[in-house]
């Protein structure tokens, strides 16, 4: 299969790099905005061929836009313009009810799918594409009535292909769940950054004291805004919704310690211990 | 060297393994009142004897005390009571200023060395011991003008057989540093743990779609509250200024998103970046 990637970064290299070594597709055409990313690419193997949006293209089976989520708003009517019925059109963005939004009148919806796969890093760029990332984690279909059948089909082989396991939602429900947990994730995660920052001046010392706990809580908060800001902006009123119940969750530790309450605190970090038997079933 | 390890959990057996591998120590004594640990601790080769703690801290050269923070204050003064001028005590707790004020006048301070390695997981118990696990982290040492040149020297041999850096602080300085780089990243993650739990009754859901974000950031919140409600007790002046800063700086990004002002939102997350630079010295 010949596959056009538009946007080839950590999410699209990391794709092309697993479907090629999987055998699924045989040449990568990569777009992009950024002349070196594209060229990283192509000098990493992640990509064959440098081309234009309408010359890759026109001649691939499968375009995957893997661009920041408002920009992949603004290229996906332009791409479907360019193909035709024997052709797909996938999406790797974070937030699913905008740009199916956008499409929903577009004379070939059908040949869209709204896709998610749920794997990401704090890092970007072609350098940092890993074939092996998206292994044993979860993707999500997004409105699968709204896509044809043949290319819902295409797509399914790609997540089977990724070694991901596939999930049915419709977008607004998507767009809850990724806020509960991925979005509010990076806001607490820069927020922290932030409070670290702000408090300790001495940088040294963080470094030098910095532990494991830390690095892994603050992780996130390296992610860059071109990718985040959009997101958040799609997913505003979700992400509110959660950062507004995260805030008064932390006013319950704060209350706590205030009021010297510690069988309030030991319920509470009990309550917070139960994720453990959700995330290791 | 024979040493006596009281409290054979995640941090004690960690050390026992490792020091026991690097040739330092021939023989441990372990004592802890959770029997089965013990039991678990024998037959994993953590420890090479059950003991009584006056029976073990008798025979060794070196006692370290690895329980929680509140646990270890009072044990200490006891420790200190049973010990000669040729014995040396540790502790490894991750607050420091409570255990010294306990033993700021006991005659046998000078044995005493306040250290923390800054390492941990959110795991507990003697089956979580990793003989592998503090190398290449920091580990500090307060107050080492109240304690005997030559008890020192055996706590630095420690550090450096368990493959750490050591720095030295005052115990009030350490209390606020962690304060920062540990506890906070602590509470951040049981709140966030609360927030998804409150706003997520599909469980399943978060299982499926729980991201390789979420779980790293949530990873603390598996953390027991035997360990941490007394540590937040022990330091609660500096969590709480800490925590403040933290809720303040999570209403800027609620803010930024109330009035769509997304300059902000970037700068908010351009300033959460730095810590990049930071960490990855």
């Amino acid at each position: 299969m010949k596959i056009t990637i538009i946007g080839v970064g950590l999410i699209g290299g990391s794709m092309a790099l697993k479907l090629k070594s999987a055998g699924l597709v045989s040449y990568v055409f990569g777009v992009d905005q950024n002349e070196n990313h594209l060229t990283e690419a192509k000098n990493l193997g992640i990509i064959d061929e440098i081309s234009s949006l309408e010359n890759a293209v026109s001649q691939s089976e499968l375009v995957i836009i893997a661009i920041p989520v408002d920009a992949a708003r603004k290229i996906l009517p332009s791409v479907l313009d360019l193909i035709n019925d024997n052709q797909t059109v996938m999406d790797v963005g974070s937030t699913k009810h905008g740009i199916v939004e956008t499409v929903r009148n577009h004379p070939m919806r059908k040949r869209f799918v709204a896709f998610h796969p749920m794997w990401g890093t704090e890092n970007s760029g072609p350098k940092s594409a890993i074939s092996a990332s998206f292994s044993g984690k979860a993707a999500v279909i997004c409105n699968r009535e709204e896509s044809d059948e043949d290319a819902l089909k295409i797509v399914e082989k790609i997540t089977k292909n990724l070694d991901m396991h596939l999930i049915y939602m419709n977008a607004e429900d998507h767009d809850i769940h990724t806020a509960y947990i991925s979005h509010i994730s990076h806001i607490t995660s820069y927020a922290l950054a932030n409070t670290v920052l702000e408090k300790e001046r001495e940088e040294e010392t963080i470094f030098q004291l910095a532990s494991t706990g830390f690095s892994s809580t603050v992780r996130l908060a390296k992610s860059h805004p071109e990718m985040w800001v959009p997101i958040f902006k799609q997913n505003k009123e979700n992400v509110l919704d959660v950062l507004n119940e995260h805030i008064s969750q932390l006013r319950k530790f704060k209350s706590a310690l205030e009021k010297e309450n510690y069988d309030l605190l030991e319920d509470l970090i009990r309550n917070a211990n139960k994720i453990r038997g959700i995330l290791d079933k």
